[in-house]
């Protein structure tokens, strides 16, 4: 049972590996939000540059602050609630830093019994609404 | 130390979580390919909607199998090859299933031990090349 557990083990040393590389490389921008505190806890490059930072200002910054006229908990609702929605959505928004208009999509779902927000962005809405016929 | 363990373990399982999300739901087409079988052991939606097959269809297959004219070793190498060279690269290939023509960009990692190669592909050169710019 030990050797199994350590190769269980391994197996999601792995996975967080894969995490990472598949975050960094991305050319689909995501950010990751954690719904219990409204915060940025995972950015990609490609996110950070629409944004107009750097992962390192963006990492743990509350995400309604990102963007124009949202106040935090009225924000996080929205998204969740578009995420269990049927079919796929998109919220127009301002990002703060760069002033650029983007849509987000988001995706709930749960980890280690966290809720987590994955939020997708887009600059055009044809593209943010095309997620949906890849599925 | 036992607690430690537990906790690491469950960060582990989150990221896990994390992979699987951001693979089903990334509009980037993606796959990950092992270099020492060759075999593709993951790829999302969008890269086997490219490809013309299902996921189900497409993993543990050959990824040389998968384009026209090109056999497993010498792929292989050439993507080793270029996913060490400076600046990022892309290789043009014809899918055997979709006889569409794409980009591959090639990037190579290291995860529990075993080298994985993930494939980014596209179908405008413009979209391959300008993954550097994102960096």
């Amino acid at each position: 049972a030990q050797l199994a557990l350590e190769r269980d083990y391994e197996t999601q040393r792995e996975m967080e590996t894969r995490y990472r590389v598949l975050m960094e490389v991305s050319r689909d921008p995501v950010l990751m939000v954690s719904m219990s505190t409204g915060r940025i806890t995972d950015i990609n490059p490609a996110a950070a540059q629409l944004l107009g930072g750097t992962r390192a200002d963006l990492l743990g910054s509350a995400v309604a602050q990102e963007f124009e006229g949202r106040r935090r908990g009225e924000l996080l609702d929205n998204l969740a609630t578009m995420a269990i929605a049927e079919g796929s959505a998109a919220i127009e928004l301002m990002a703060r830093r760069s002033q650029k208009r983007m849509f987000l999509t988001p995706t709930l779902f749960r980890a280690a019994g966290e809720r987590l927000l994955l939020c997708q962005l887009d600059t055009s809405e044809r593209e943010a609404l095309g997620a949906d016929e890849l599925g």
